[in-house]
């Protein structure tokens, strides 16, 4: 895709601070990062979400995702890691892609300190169970 | 693990709002959901971070993910979804698992809206991508 901005690093006609690459996957510091040492996994290949990758591909590009969330504990020398991904919504750049962050107690990452609660009663959470459910035999079929 | 939550979930001796399991993986309801239909899609056995699980089980998981991503975004028609993981750092339960959760647009979820800036300068990211760059190598060799 001549106009994705990660195709053109992948086929190295743009720039990127690259930390690993192999046949199926790229690995670049984001230029505004949540910490730094805040890297993006992505398939050279283009596909637009998690649920639009092959499924050949899921090996590859996840086995890169956790050699990067070791490597980049271990080289900014972090407690943890947040490893993400947005399909659709809040995702900036639509080229699949899978956030790897370093973390450390106290960091000011909120994280999933976002407004969470429980359901409104038993059948709410029953529908939710039942609509998801029916959606992975449908897609499984 | 007898004391772990989701290993419980996963032999049965604890009750779950279960959306699929297989052999390699279980996924059900997160009872204090971001959203109705938060999933958590974990490893049937006991690891506890990403970087811990072992390579044989990365597609099973991840294969399992995508399907669930697919599945949440239809099942609660959904525009998108979060993808996430918390490795040790905000980690709730010490058993790897990955949230899936169902987007909307203006649906209130900060996601990547943390604050987020550039490197100072160049040779502060230069660093950070020697130091993950090092990091690979030596992970790989």
């Amino acid at each position: 895709m001549k106009d994705c901005l990660f195709c053109q690093m992948a086929s190295g006609s743009r720039q990127a601070l690259t930390v690993h690459e192999d046949d199926a996957t790229i690995v670049f510091l984001d230029h505004r990062p949540l910490f730094p040492g805040h890297c993006l996994v992505a398939p050279r290949a283009h596909f637009e979400t998690l649920p639009d990758l092959p499924s050949d591909l899921v090996a590859p590009l996840f086995t890169t995702a956790q050699l990067v969330a070791r490597a980049v504990e271990e080289g900014m020398q972090a407690q943890g890691t947040f490893v993400a991904i947005n399909n659709k919504v809040s995702q900036s750049v639509p080229h699949l892609h899978i956030h790897v962050v370093p973390r450390n107690k106290k960091d000011g990452l909120r994280g999933f300190f976002w407004p969470r609660q429980p359901y409104e009663d038993d059948a709410a959470a029953k529908r939710a169970q039942e609509a998801i459910a029916a959606a992975v035999r449908r897609l499984r079929a």
